[in-house]
């Protein structure tokens, strides 16, 4: 086998690990003798494109350490999405670099942009291998038991409703935050794990997996409010009508979409202010609160799970280790094996490509405003055993004297 | 001295670390034979009004010390603002529980409850020794260095724009989050701690000291964008017109105020949506995305400077010491000696109470967007020694063969 160069590339929204995957591609790389050169394309396909590539194999490995460390794309990002014309202009560059490889960590986007740089390699004849290397906070690639970086945006979730809800049992009242995700609800369900004592916020999750009704959610705040005196809500950014239409939107004189044909939906604190304005006028309920988790829940510097970290890291040593040996294109994949373990497979890209998982029915409540015993098993084991707990005091009451 | 009862309570906005004053004070004053029993008041002054006590005196340490690690009111808390009438209430039930000493951790507005309280125990001759322990994010306490609650705040701060930069560089556009502090700029200025680079971001940083004019902002933005493709801004809530009318509300139809007369500025995203329109539609940028960063900010389980945990825990024993010795009421104080040290002082009631420390006009820029070298040093030494730290690539440009 001649000595191949290869290029590593991230792609869509960063997470708080997607570095532990570039990290791993590199160092990894290192220990082939088959690799010569590692390079790195800036912002994506669009680095390609534009021949936009640094030298990887010059990186320090105390700093790709360090780097590994730090969250959102260190090579930067793009919500590219290659066509046939895009594709062609990649292959000059892969050609004029002579480039034999091509990894790409990123989500379901970016894993059709693999599967169509594959596709158009092997049909110009350009000699690639291809392989997707999985990441987004919203857990919803095909094949995976879940996807590097969500374990830490849930950790991110989970540490701020524990939060959220010690404040709100402070000062009463109702507290709405919105959570990232727009089509499948992990992340928003994962809430839930911020639970420790009976009374304890979220009282109520709810998911995109679930038609919202407004009356359903205000009768729900209702109960909750007149049993507990306060109410803590998680909501997913992408709950919807019957008919599909995003809540979020459906106030909005103009959406905003991406290249691929998304809705903006995070960078404004609409849907909050929607549902806050809702429980206020039509329950008559004076404190109500609404926050928006936003960028933060994907980026914050210093909440991070150990067990992404490496999960991060290992899916990335499998891609370089599958592009040396196992001879086809694909997509590393997370099973679950036991409990709580992992292992690692090729899925093949058409599988995950532009593909969404949404979150098993046996995860959601029955009644469809919290998740089940079974979501709560699945999610622990990822948060990392270093979670902070809260604590309540246990003073017992003073007996009146004035009664 | 006859043994005594002491009561403690907890007022206004949680922080961080308000039950490491909470625990200062029972641990503390469990060392003194001249205290026989430690009250906890729930809610605040509410709790005292309506005989709503827990008996500190039966807690463990253990469990004290696992509160004191958990953010937010353990006791709960209030906004409630006693009046002569409401002042009565609170004597009958000290005087039914034979209180001695009061304890209240707060802000301002507590402070000034206590002026109250002590200023109606001396006018009827109830004998009340009666103490503040300060406590705000907002860090605008009269004759404080700092306050409790606002290193572990700032560092949320920090850690949140030190993410939020990484994601905005990664995916480049502009990036506005609002944060908390109505009067004062402190914890909004914070965010400049997140630079580690020459041009990372916060880019731009606008405090409520300085007027607030949507021209020049708009141009500060532009001018940043253009140099760099990209911009981060720290917002602070209380960003106002030459008038004093907040920008937040200066669209909202109708303003929520609470007992002390305070517009409702968090709970909302209705400014960073506002200013985010702006920028979009008078800049014509495109990815343009607002957070706010809500009550995460002042609550988040996991997030909490151990230097603000040494001081808050010792504010509270020094309350409790000059509660025993010093013979007179007051408001602990922290003050900075050397490079970094505090000391701690007792001032009137009335240095503190109702008033509001802004930031030095030498903590700001003379161009009024952002902070000074002096207020990156006022800072650094009160988020911790262990901060984390963001990394970047340093891989050379790959020669391009293209061209």
């Amino acid at each position: 086998m001649n000595p191949t160069r290869i290029l590593v590339a991230q792609g869509g929204g960063p997470t708080a690990v997607i570095n532990q995957s570039l990290a791993g591609v590199v160092l990894e790389a290192r220990r082939h003798a088959g690799i010569e050169r590692i390079y790195g394309a800036r912002h994506g396909v669009r680095g390609i494109v534009n021949e936009d590539l640094v030298d990887l194999t010059l990186e320090t490995a105390a700093n790709l350490e360090a780097v590994a460390q730090t969250p959102a794309s260190a090579l930067g990002s793009t919500r590219d999405k290659p066509d046939l014309a895009y594709c062609q202009k990649i292959f000059t560059t892969l050609k004029a670099h002579g480039i034999g490889q091509f990894f790409y960590i990123g989500g379901n986007d970016s894993s059709d942009t693999v599967r169509i740089v594959a596709e158009e390699a092997a049909r110009t004849g350009y000699p690639l291998r291809a392989i997707h290397i999985p990441k987004t906070i919203d857990n919803d690639l095909m094949g995976n038991d879940h996807t590097p970086g969500f374990p830490s945006a849930a950790r991110f979730v989970v540490q701020a409703f524990a939060g959220a809800n010690l404040d709100n049992a402070a000062l009463p009242g109702v507290y709405v935050a919105v959570v990232m995700g727009r089509h499948a609800g992990f992340l928003t369900a994962a809430a839930a794990l911020a639970q420790k004592y009976p009374d304890d916020g979220p009282h109520l999750v709810y998911v995109p997996e679930r038609e919202f009704r407004m009356d359903s959610f205000l009768a729900d705040v209702k109960a909750v409010h007149q049993r507990l005196g306060r109410c803590v809500i998680a909501v997913s950014e992408g709950i919807h009508d019957a008919d599909g239409t995003a809540i979020a939107t459906q106030l909005a004189e103009k959406v905003e979409r991406d290249a691929h044909g998304n809705v903006q939906l995070s960078g404004t604190g609409a849907l909050a202010d929607l549902l806050c304005d809702q429980i206020k006028t039509q329950l008559g309920i004076k404190r109500v609160r609404g926050d928006t988790f936003g960028y933060v829940q994907r980026s914050f510097l210093g909440c991070v799970s150990p067990v992404d970290q490496r999960e991060a890291r290992e899916v990335a040593e499998q891609a370089v280790q599958h592009a040396m040996w196992s001879g086809r294109d694909g997509s590393v994949a997370i099973r679950r094996v036991g409990n709580y373990a992992v292992d690692y497979v090729l899925q093949p890209l058409e599988a995950v490509a532009a593909k969404t998982r949404v979150m098993d029915a046996g995860f959601i409540a029955d009644s469809g405003n919290h998740v089940t015993e079974a979501f709560r098993s699945y999610l622990r084991p990822l948060l990392g055993p270093d979670m902070p707990q809260p604590h309540r005091l246990r003073a017992p009451a003073v007996t009146k004297v004035l009664g």
